[in-house]
This record gives structure tokens, sequence and C-alpha cells, in this order.
């Protein structure tokens, strides 16, 4: 099974079992996801950039920054999954359509822009 | 292959093909994550938040919501990468922490409390 | 004295007798900035929307949120302050462009657009 | 008068004329917020750590940073005002009583915790 099918299975059977649908309209949800994201933010927040990377595999840093992403994926499936969106195709569609739109030899080395 | 990893696969392919590594440091990645999760809101602030899960099922809504989800999806899995993060197993893990940490039958129709 | 200046000038003042200037980079300090909406997020997130503005009047939600949109103020004041940008002038300009961009007449009781 | 009185009051002028009222419960202004945040973050991402304050001072950034600051403040102006906050006085309180919680002596050149 794809693993993004079992995430979500396994969050739509938490709230379930905690009668927690009533709670799960879009917009909140949107805001608890918003609120992982910050706490997500703040572990990275005063690290050094060009540090970042080798700190953020020392402990206990590791584990703290894989529980706060793993948070935001859980409520960004529950999301899809009330909006009846399959995550999984849609991302793996994106990237191919970001290919076309940014050709590598006309981006190869340059920032992205905005 | 998890669905997961397949979209690690094609955004580390991606990435390479636009010599975009350099740029991939944790913070920007993760300010890049925070300017989908804005997209994605932009989409949902206005509707009646009681309209919502039903509106997000209509086009061309649907369609948005489904590309700036990916969007945060892709820079999720790409910062769980540099920080050397297995997010599936990671996320799988985090949902039976918090079922051990909310017992069903103390938090049974009561809202998530921060 | 403008209160938004006073609020940079006690901000400063805070960040110099903690010599913590060193650390307030632009991209750090947004990363902050992105903490401190979460958390204010997270106090929102499972509000009943239709009630969440007489809750919000409530104590000790109303105190609550009354520190963590100061947190996102200070924040964003720094940010400001570190680019050089006068955060109280540049307000009133962009609420009167957007005045201008969508006049009156033709937005009238229908939800903003993005 | 005080710049962030001024502001609410230009703001809740543009608000009524456009009879916009209707939508600005705290849910949705809070999303509002969130993609504000999300368009600054996009300004600041691909910058280079060490180098974006400079380069936030030249233009055309300098203009569009401005731009997306105005909006967060403008829009966290609203959700202060729908929920009855006096932001300009809470965030002067605010910054005294983190000075109190973080003595200079303790903290001094150290990277603020989380």
């Amino acid at each position: 099974m794809s693993d993004l099918t079992e995430i979500r299975d396994a969050a739509r059977a938490f709230i379930a079992e905690r009668e927690w649908q009533q709670f799960q309209d879009p917009k909140s949800v949107m805001l608890a996801l918003v609120g992982e994201v910050g706490e997500l933010a703040e572990l990275l927040q005063w690290l050094p950039a060009d540090e970042a990377r080798a700190l953020s595999r020392e402990e206990p840093l590791h584990t703290r920054l894989a529980e706060e992403m793993s948070d935001v994926l859980v409520y960004l499936v529950g999301l899809a999954d009330q909006c009846g969106v399959d995550l999984g195709e849609s991302a793996l569609a994106k990237i191919e359509a970001s290919a076309a739109k940014h050709p590598a030899e006309e981006t190869r080395g340059v920032a992205p822009q905005k």
C-alpha cells in the first residue's frame, strides 16, 4: 500500500475513534497545519544558515524535526482527505508540470524565481 | 515503491537537473514551504466555513487546491530529505504516539486542545 | 511618538541588551515570525467559525490572543527594521493603493478575490 | 494619533465601504494573514542568508518587501480589531514581559531558545 494512503487511513482512524470528524472542516485543518508549520520553523529559525543541514542531523534536534515534519504531513494529508484530493498522484503530476514549465537548460544554476 | 519515496526521487531529479541543490539549505526550503502554505491558505480564506468542504470539490477550486497542496508536500519532502528524515515512517510513528497521548475514551467528542 | 516607532525602539533595546543583533538576519527573523503566526493560528484553529469573534473576547483566550498577536507584531517590526522599511507609512500607502485598485462600487458585498 | 490606530481606522473604512465586514471573522482574517506571510516569505526564500539584509535594501525588492510587510500588518491589525485587542499597548507590554523573563545577563550572546 502507498504510504500516503497508509498515513491517511491511520489519521482517519485516529479521528474517528475520538469523534473529531466534526472539527475537521477545511479552514480549521488549514489553521492546524499552519500551527505545525510554525513549530517546525521555530526549530530552524536561529540556526546559522550554512550549518543548518549538518545541525539538523544531530540529536535531539533531528528527532524534534522529524516529529514536527510529521505533524505538518498528517494535517496536510487530512486536509487533502477533506477536499477529496489524491495527494500522491497530484504531487507527482505537479513535479512533471514544473519540469515542463522550467526547462533545465534555461534555469540551470539560477535561483528559482518568484 | 512508496509514494513518498517516489516524490522524493522525482524532486531530487528535478533539482539535480537544474543544479539547484546549492539553494536547498533547510532555512531556504522552509521559507519556500511557508510560501506554498500561504498560497494554499489564500484559496480557503474567504470560503464560508460550513460550505468549504463542499466548495473544495468544485472546479476550478478543486484543481487549484490539489496543486497548492502538492507544492506544500514537495517542499516538505525536500526539507525532510535535506535533514535526513524518513517522513513516511516518522508520520506513522507520530500518529501512534498521538493515539497513546490522547486516549480515545478521554477525548471523545471534545475539541483537540492546544 | 508613533507607537510603531516606540515598539521598534523597545525591540531594538531588548535585542541590543542581549547582544542578539547577530541573530537578526532577515531569513531568521522571518522564520521567527512564522513561528509566532503558528502559535496564533493554534489559538483559533478549533473554534467554531461563527462563534470565534465572541469567544476571542473571553478570558483566558483573549489575553493569549493579545500575547501571540504582539509576538507577531514585534517580529514584523523587527523584520522591517532589518530591511529599512518604514512600516507605518508603507501600510497606510498600501491601504490607499488597495482602495484605488478595488473600487468600492465594483466590489461591494463581493468576497475579496485572490 | 498613534499610527496603529490610524491603520486600524483606514482598514475599517476600506472594509466598510466595500461591505466586507461580513467576511471578517477571525479564522478567515487569520488565513488571509497567513497568505500574506507566505508572500513575504517568498521574497526572502532564495536570498543568500548573509546577503539578505543588504539585498533587502535594493530595488525592486525593497518596495516589494515593504508592500508585503504592509499586507501582513494590515491583516494583523484587522484581526486584533475583530478580537478587541489593543495591539500597540499589548506589544509594548509583551516586550517588557520578555525582558523580565529573559534577563540580559543570562542570555547575552546566546541564541534565543525555543
